[in-house]
């Protein structure tokens, strides 16, 4: 199998992993604007070739793991260039934006929508990972619009990658993402922000901070050209997930200003209630 | 060594593991409002004996691991109680209260006022490990007014259960741990209680959420009774960082608003520091 990723970073270099093990005939080439990561991921033989956007067109699975903002471009090229029996993926945290602009591309077909729910806070190649997306849950696309052919193929790759799969329409998908991981990341760049800016002395933080705080505070490691796109794709219902949160921290803040504990309390009770629903994921 | 311990959950019941382990001779004696809790505690090998708050002048150690809002009465008794060399400490997430209502007591030397920053999200004797305190921060206020043989005493346990000590001020104690516990534990409570508003569907967070939600919602799931007093006790503190923390999220959310995704990225970029900060605590 020839595999081509765009984009070896953590998400491009984990699927090469993760696809050289379970399909050890493969052959990756890897395409990369950064010249660096590009020349890194070889020597640490996630790729085998160095190759070119334009090179695609022998390509059997081509992976687009590129910032949001510029899927939508890549994809089209990639789309104007593969064969006919070619499956395309990407692997965006935002669905509804890239879905619409390859509506009308008369290669259509070749593509899945992908978004697997996996990650950590570091990026590039070296953070890549053989098990990154083992039992991830991977969601799809308007998995309707790509050939028989060509969902069976993915499916194989991400069933291969122990990957479990949902399907889902591109809104539903943002909305909900929006409120599950997008409101997750702000949460926590402001939390840094927030303690960073008030505490100058950075003995003190590292110090008193325990393990509670760290795990708040672990997604504000998250790269920043990853995560502006998608706030920017994704728009108005990050906007929504934010209002409504402020919302809730501002009636909190105005429980304990006017020392109803007793609400304060019932609050935290009712939030509690997520006990149940996490178990299992972490 | 005979050790009375009040309070016998996560943090009384982890003391329990811990010096168990250090002083293989220790003789330990568990007192708790919870009677369920106390005989588990037993069971499960935490505690020798069952005890009474009456019954601490044997003790030659007592801990108090009570939440914040009961502690200073329960200090308070135990001071009138034990013997002249009898060591009491506590265990709790606020300081200043707590020694400015002992502050006059005969045998305020008597007491050494500890915060071990350790814990987890779960609560009661079964959450309790041996190793909870290893290579954890012990904040110990107002040192110089605990007798020095006592002195000797506690920092003997705390080297044995492998902590590191700072000493600190009750008022700037309360202060720094407001932004780096308190508040990440609101963070997390409000973004669970904005998730779970949001989706009704609960199949559909568990499918969606990743490692990364899991992370920051992880403090939801703490315990209410332990965490309303302490927001109730630190009020002024916790309040001060809420409103940095609601000012800078909608900061963010007008630079959302207004497309200026420049400034997104930069503020994430500087939050980002926060990398280098936290290296080796989680």
């Amino acid at each position: 199998m020839k595999v081509h990723i765009i984009g070896i970073g953590l998400i491009g270099g984990s699927f090469a992993l993760g696809i050289r093990k379970a399909f050890p005939d493969v052959e990756i080439t890897g395409i990369d604007t950064n010249k660096e990561n590009l020349e890194l991921a070889k020597k640490l033989s996630l790729i085998d070739i160095f190759g070119t956007l334009e090179g695609v067109t022998s390509a059997e699975v081509v992976i687009v793991a590129v910032p949001v903002d510029v899927a939508p471009a890549v994809v089209t090229k990639v789309l104007d260039l593969v064969g006919n029996n070619s499956l395309v993926f990407d692997a965006g945290s935002t669905k509804a934006h890239l879905c619409e602009a390859l509506a009308d591309h008369p290669k259509r077909r070749n593509f899945l929508a992908a978004h697997p729910i996996a990650g950590t806070e570091f990026s590039g190649p070296k953070a890549a990972m053989a098990d990154l997306f083992s039992q991830k849950t991977n969601i799809i696309c308007e998995v309707e619009k790509t050939s028989f052919k060509l969902q069976e193929k993915g499916l194989e790759i991400f069933q291969k990658l122990g990957m479990r799969i949902r399907y889902m329409d591109p809104k539903a998908h943002d909305r909900h993402i929006a409120y599950v991981s997008h409101l997750s990341h702000i949460s926590s760049f402001m939390l840094g922000k927030t303690v960073l800016e008030k505490e100058k002395n950075e003995r003190d933080i590292f110090d008193l901070a325990g393990s509670g705080f760290a795990s708040t505070v672990r997604l504000a490691k998250s790269s920043p050209a990853m995560w502006a796109p998608i706030f920017q794709q994704n728009k108005e219902n990050v906007l929504e997930t934010l209002n409504e949160y402020i919302a809730n921290l501002s009636e909190f803040k105005n429980l304990i200003e006017n020392d109803d504990f007793q609400e304060v309390f019932s609050e935290m009770e009712r939030a509690n209630h997520i006990k149940t629903i996490l178990k299992g994921i972490d």
